[in-house]
């Protein structure tokens, strides 16, 4: 398995994030990535490379796919506009702290940099730092071109990078991540002539930014299995009861369970949810692949046990889909590289 | 005057906000009122009273009319659900770190609290300490009780309570408010028989709240002279082109300035606001009374002089309407006194 990883990945290295209403040290560590390669080394699993410098005007027409101009351009440019305000905020991450409720306007950007901080993100968890956009954008590379070579033949390729993506949004980020590299890999595999693809995110937070980029489209199925949003992280999406709008009713599967579910009753709600993507009938799939189900997840509650990721790895395999994996959530900083790797060796194809 | 002042305003006292992306000592104090009590005591200036206990049905409908019912629940119970998280909470005062961005829900109230701090604010500069529901509660019956004594015949009465009120709306808080003192101000008007009120904010900040709980109503005009929201806070309302929707066509005014605007220039807003007022055919007005458009208020950005409030004072009061006056912002502590008491003594009615 082809296993893109992500050289600029430690530049994003946030100090504090906001976390249940302190600033605390940042879970979204650099070592985690790390592990997951020192893993893959140790056992010898896959072909580690880089992304290679690819078409540069066809990834930007992915990347303005996926995400607004204006955001783009407001991430491009926010650390440097940061420092410019206070060459003092060089020793201290970026966090937004106002942000437009009900009713408030979007449609107006705002001079003020604070101001377009909050405009697009929702949470104060995701610092942005003087290397966030050189490492997103270069894992946003390994997603599509993990995707490319799914699109050329491959059975399966691995984005190994960071900061993760299943939050980010069109125009917002938060929870980690300011690029959405599962929804980027999804628009690569429609962009090389996969007509129907579907997205399935396993990490234990709902993938809320993916969910809102594909809610009204029936080309790209979403399905998540997730921590019940009325108690966990991050709240205001992932309810059973959405399920697609418009041309894409019918195409968004939330299996939220709650905390403490163990493997058995996750395992099931992933029969549901790959029962749910042969219906649908796509031919390639991308799984957003977080570990934080992990049972020694420091924020997190469910109890999957290390091994519990080769079967998911298995299960995935069944589905005899084309399949891009990308790297999401998972704290447990130690026993990240290890159920990382499980899933990958679970599913075949090394 | 009656001047209706606060006994509970000092139990609000946050110790930190989020300001411009770091956490600093909140600008919003206890002694911001203490010196307008001050100067009013020194010139002896004013009928100086707490909140009599009131009718209290009558009160929880006003609150009710303006605040949802399940962000009154909230609020009223927030501190107390924040210090059973975890019993060392109460000595940190609760902000949000999460919030619903577009396309997120709100009509589902999650269980979580940090999800429910986060889907009834804008702000991460509006702690929630101990007692900020029993300053804010007693500072809404201030301004009620200051609105019914107008309505019972005085010509002007002045609710001088923190926190303030203006950036609250129905269902959140931020900007240093909680409960929307003008608005609830200018329903008692309302519901005293006035078929026609105007709410005039004078803060140097947009009163977004304020904006938001009439924007659809013909019955409260609203009129508000401010910083540009391009580049001043709260950013995402107050721009010129918002001016009514449906039924409140017409009936809401901005005049936004740019930062560093002098008296002469926002003594013409003020003509233009006046004369918008007295064309609406209010028979009653609230002023949001903020006085940190000084030239030494230190997180704004105006050029008002202490004399320049004795001219808005009387430019008030020729639009010969009887009128509330609702405490709101100004920062420059030591001049806060002289400055509101300057507006309270050009208006008259000692």
């Amino acid at each position: 398995m082809l296993v893109l990883h992500n050289p600029d990945h430690a530049r994003h290295a946030g100090r504090h994030e906001m976390f249940r209403g302190r600033l605390v040290p940042c879970h979204e560590v650099p070592q985690r990535l790390d592990h997951v390669l020192a893993e893959l080394r140790r056992r010898g699993f896959g072909h580690l490379a880089e992304p290679g410098p690819g078409d540069d005007a066809a990834f930007e027409a992915l990347l303005q796919r996926v995400h607004a101009p204006r955001y783009l351009r407001f991430l491009a440019g926010a650390w440097d506009e940061w420092v410019a305000l206070d060459p003092a905020n060089a020793a201290l991450d970026a966090l937004p702290s106002v942000w437009p409720v009900r009713g408030f306007r979007a449609d107006v950007e705002p001079d003020n940099f604070a101001a377009r901080m909050g405009l697009y993100s929702f949470d104060a968890g995701t610092p942005l730092t003087a290397g966030s956009w050189a490492a997103a954008r270069t894992g946003a590379r390994c997603a599509v071109q993990a995707a490319q070579a799914v699109a050329g033949g491959a059975r399966a390729a691995f984005a190994l990078t960071r900061p993760p993506g299943h939050h980010a949004g069109a125009d917002f980020f938060g929870g980690y991540c300011f690029l959405n590299n599962a929804a980027l890999a999804a628009e690569a595999l429609r962009a090389a002539g996969h007509a129907r693809v579907a997205v399935l995110d396993v990490d234990y937070h709902h993938g809320n930014g993916t969910q809102a980029l594909f809610y009204e489209r029936a080309d790209v199925f979403f399905a998540s299995i997730h921590g019940d949003p009325r108690t966990e992280y991050p709240f205001y999406l992932g309810h059973s009861d959405e399920r697609g709008a418009g041309a894409g009713a019918g195409c968004n599967l939330n299996l939220p369970l709650p905390r403490g579910t163990g493997f058995a009753a996750w395992r099931a709600a992933l029969a549901t949810a790959r029962a749910a993507i042969a219906a649908h009938g796509a031919s390639a799939l991308v799984v957003s692949l977080g570990v934080d189900t992990f049972e020694g997840d420091p924020i997190s509650g469910f109890r999957l046990a290390s091994a519990d990721y080769l079967s998911l790895g298995r299960d995935l395999a069944a589905l005899a889909l084309p399949t891009v994996f990308v790297f999401e959530g998972g704290y447990a900083v130690d026993e990240v590289g290890v159920n990382t790797v499980n899933v990958l060796e679970g599913f075949g194809a090394p």
